[in-house]
């Protein structure tokens, strides 16, 4: 008899086919589930794979749309880095592939769900947040938690011996000496031969941007038109071209950034776990939105309200990172960057080259901006002596302290 | 009888020019005083031109060890940064001019201190904050703010007007439309052709950093070794070269981020008066210096630490570019973010190419890096199942909120 | 002929009489506001008095509950205090005042609003900013920022002659040694014998509460219930008695609080332009209903939305002490507070007694809490092995770095 | 053969006394440590009984001072207040417990530490995190998480019998219907009949502080003295007794503010695994420091470095109550927060009185209180002038913020 349903995030590989495998040994019913969030895959293998493997049912879907409109979009509202330079591409996508394998299990009614991220990693916390945020009383197999599990698989030779012994196809292909998580939003690489944090990473080893030495030697020029603080539209100012859906504008992006060779960073973040470990990450279109979202949020947003939106948008970045993108505070958050972009709106012309994007200049019906107010030539509406009081007044506090204690500043 | 003593900051152009013939002739003895921070100026032209002009006494001095020591080094323990972008060249030399302005004031029995900045800037506030904070009871006169004054001189052709009649030598190139501030940190570019933020700026009006279209097609590679947060050493993996004394260090990382064409941004940022501006800067040694800092930090520091402590240099970057160098809250946070970098040492290798910085490892006796912990292939003093036990505790609060509020996270 | 039409905020006490013929010997026409909020005031005898004067037009008008609903509710929900200990009633007073003031200036065509704040205070500037955010293009008369004003009524004798000479009818009661400013949220008392900061405040100074040690000897107990984040009904548990409009409520809470002595507060404060002041402040119903909110909504608020909410409660609380009620950013704010609120709801029991409020019970349809989940006796869902896992997790940061650090907590 | 040496936090009282029996079974040699902190309790029968139950050595150690100094000292210094209401007594003791047990583990060669803390609440993390910090490679026992424990001792009728069967005292009077924990600082009580949030606490539960309507009728006064933030002397006014070291200061602050009922507070409160619980505290001495150093702080520091203090001191809380007292950030902060109190320093009187503490004045030779310049009657070193410019050019965002959007303020 069946101890039940299982939901398992499958990506067709070897690690996640031996876990197929494995929950049918143990007795679980076993539907699997591939989402399409802009990885390069073969996704009709992947099917077959599944299905001559025993399962149940297979679910392959194309989520990027969401995952442009619902996760890549508030992460630019946001302004969202992790630890001053990480773009989260991998963070944001967990949520975005476990609500549809939530949505899955309980069509399906199955009480299980289960993963093949390790046990050391980010990403386990992230798929099991979002998933017992929102289906409170599921059971979770992760296996690589499982001694029985763990223990048996020490090492690639042992899955491929049990691959190999319940006919799951063996990849011909050495394995490469790193990891690999893909999306549309980023290329992450970790592990092996990058865990040395001293050895350079190999030149070759990038899929997503062109290594800047060899991209182009002319920049492109894009504009990219926002509201309500995302894109909604993006032109090449040289050929013309336009873009204006998600799927579209950060698809092009992505090329453009890609052909560039934008978005490359090496570096060492700390896990949610509280381990340090060292990431290289490619995030083109990102890194092209990144630059151009504060530019166009600083033209037209007043300098307090985004002070506190930046506190905001760290805060939502954290919780991204640690995996609560379905927990209430990150809701709220969301909600109260969203408001705070109501009137990010207008044109940001940037160009595109040898890895690096420069903003060139912007404008925008709802600016704070006032060209005769802080110009030099013209007065305005603007008495400069006002400015004398001003200091006047904020230099109490300092004058005060001085009498009081002296300053370390002048040295005698 | 004279009014008393003022000390002019002077640089030798025709604005303070004016200002010292004005300011005799408003009764007042003037000192002038020229700090060499850095910009390329023709330092004995300048004091021939002040005593010309009938300064009392004149003061030049070189200042860039301390701005390189008491001032860039603790804005890179900060990863200092304004408005996400903005490296404060400028605000972060304004204090240091100050301050010896207001030791020559002391020095000399002066009880005034005058400035040719104007009334609608930044730079007014840092320069006054600093004085009134070290030496409170001075006088300031600021002509851009004085109606007597700036109703006379409404343009340049009233200054040259003034000058002619005066003797003060008149410039013969014509001014460029713009106006700039070089030190050794950086060069900005404002007013004039660039107050309309959606104008391009010209390429040919760096005068720091090559334009990375014509910079090198070979990248160099720098190993910069850092001590208690701040470099100590840089080291061009190359040819060997090497520098260990920071204003070498810095200069060097000038070099060669301006060969490369590093630290370009075209931004609009918030002026601690209210008003938007827009303003493009160039900061080459102080952006590879940034890049570089940030890995050795994150490398090195608790995790929980270096989050409290980038609240910190925030906050410290809002106080600085606001003119607070001086106050008892940015010396508190000066303090505290000391404090944090006492084991912010090792060595980052980067490369810099074509207006870019990649770094490319990292080396430190004091890293918090463990990477057999952190292993994908080996446990290490790891048990994974506890991360089951830790992920559950973390959804104990998000599966109450669910079962009170449901989530919003399914589609039906 | 007329300069034009000033708006005065008329007190109908000596200064503000004083300076509505100053207005009017300038060349103003004088119109006068007097808004009741709360205050202990003769209105009609103010009318009466204005025309008397020379008003061109007197108002006079009930804030009341607006100054509640718009003003008072919004600070409950923020938990608004300042500097850990100040409630603001007077701060939130200002832009209620100062609001109907525009609206009358604009109703009348003036082109110019005045005030008999002094300058050195927080009341100017509350009054100002409120002013030109709401008409950016209005003048304002402050009479003692003008020397013409200050120099010539130097001292309060200066401004009995006036009065007298300008039949301005001159109080016969002596002026109290200290100054205050009533509402319906609070009384201030600052300045005269208070200026000492070691000096005890007289006990006979308090007017809207009683002396503690006079206060009854039995508690009252109220149930108060809130919905959103605001008291919908108040309960007196002993008598059954209960309120439920929010003026009323408000009032009542006063009523008790007063009667137990509640809320008062000796304090040394940080003004806004820098330097301290002493205030001593009785809020009454304030803070009952402040001891209920924070009760109410961590019951039912989720804990890191409640962390993130404070932190902009206590950005709120520093806004409206600054004067900044009306700014793109305080707006913000407040719009993020009021989403937090949307499930703050339930009722709270408390007891008022001599000076003091005491938290009883709570009860919410929407808490978070859930009793079996917490119990020591049954288990709930809840396994006490994950405490382990999270607790190691917890750790592993800790240890890597005792493992490179070593920890100062042991004693050798 | 022994499994090794366990080092047990031992109470005396019946779970610790069946703990140690069971970790004797198990075939630990078994360690016992007492703390005395400040609780009721008779050590030395405490002592015999551990003995009699084959305790392989017994430590009782008066940790009291060290509790005042080391840990009351410092949550002094930060304001130390969690989720605004409690004072965490328990929180702060926790490490200091841990810390000694850690020490004695040490010396004695015991791989093992163990404890009888629940496996819902805050206690055990915050005793492990010490632990783990301290000595990083100890193995924790916690019976309470180990399923053949507390499956076996499922309720307390389980520990009665299994008492009896092995010769441990049996407490002769029945349980209190709530659990508590004591220590110099305060008493908290939970659980139980306090599990329902609604219902009120026994008028007759509390043990450190006077029901407030018992107190006496008349206030005592105090003279309280401060240097660096910490407390130096305590004087009574009225009988000019008074104490000048830190445990004696402290403990007399206990006496005189739980003869007036000082420091009730009933709260939910958000326990760091994730649920909300109700706790009762009372924290009398604590509760008059807080609101003495709260006043002298805001007196002597300036009001920039208190804000940014103030958000230290938030931090602080949360770690503390989290249990990462022993963490690298909590070091950092501590250090932060010690340096902001070097100028804290002067005497406040207070009064205390039926349940609540009221400042009556303070002074201080560091306090940056200028009497002269707030003065309303005289001018000081300040010019009203210059607050008219200040406004002026607080209000340009104000202004030009509603040139764009307009306001919301007015109603049409």
């Amino acid at each position: 008899m069946s101890k039940g349903t299982v939901v398992l995030a499958y990506s067709g590989g070897l690690d996640t086919s031996c876990i197929l495998v494995w929950l049918k040994e143990q007795g679980y019913d076993v539907v699997t589930f591939l989402a399409n969030i802009g990885q390069d895959e073969d996704f009709e293998a992947a099917r077959k794979k599944a299905e001559s493997l025993g399962a149940k049912k297979v679910f392959i879907e194309d989520l990027r749309t969401e995952f442009v409109e619902d996760f890549i979009w508030p992460s630019v509202q946001a302004n969202a880095v992790y630890e001053d330079r990480y773009l989260m591409g991998t963070a944001i996508a967990r949520p975005c592939i476990a609500r549809r394998q939530v949505e899955i299990a309980l069509n399906e009614g199955a009480q299980f769900l289960s993963h093949g991220a390790t046990g050391k990693g980010n990403d386990q916390i992230r798929f099991e947040l979002t998933c017992y945020a929102l289906y409170p009383n599921v059971k979770i197999i992760a296996p690589w938690r499982i001694p029985e599990f763990y223990n048996r698989f020490w090492g690639r030779k042992d899955l491929m011996e049990y691959a190999q012994k319940h006919g799951i196809p063996v990849p011909v292909t050495p394995k490469a000496p790193w990891s690999m998580d893909a999306n549309l939003m980023h290329i992450s690489y970790e592990s092996g031969i990058l865990e040395n944090p001293k050895s350079h990473a190999p030149a070759d080893m990038y899929l997503m941007t062109k290594n800047p030495e060899d991209s182009p030697n002319d920049p492109d020029v894009l504009e990219l038109e926002f509201k309500k603080g995302v894109p909604v539209k993006v032109m090449n100012v040289k050929d013309g071209k336009s873009k204006d859906t998600p799927l579209e504008i950060f698809s092009y992006l992505n090329e453009i950034g890609g052909k560039h060779g934008v978005g490359r960073i090496d570096i060492v973040e700390n896990r949610f776990i509280g381990m340090k470990s060292r990431g290289i990450y490619e995030t083109p279109g990102g890194t092209v939105l990144l630059k151009a979202h504060l530019d166009i949020e600083t033209f037209t947003m007043d300098k307090e309200v985004r002070r506190i939106k930046q506190g905001l948008g760290n805060r939502f970045s954290e919780l991204v990172y640690n995996g609560f993108w379905y927990s209430p505070e990150c809701e709220f958050v969301r909600h109260c960057i969203a408001k705070s972009q109501e009137n990010v709106e207008g044109k940001v012309q940037l160009s595109v080259y040898k890895g690096q994007v420069y903003i060139l200049g912007r404008e925008s019906p709802k600016s704070l901006y006032n060209e005769e107010l802080v110009s030099m030539d013209v007065q305005g509406d603007y008495d400069p002596c006002d400015a004398s009081g001003f200091i006047k007044i904020n230099a109490v506090r300092l004058r005060e302290h001085n009498r009081l204690h002296g300053f370390s500043g002048t040295k005698q």
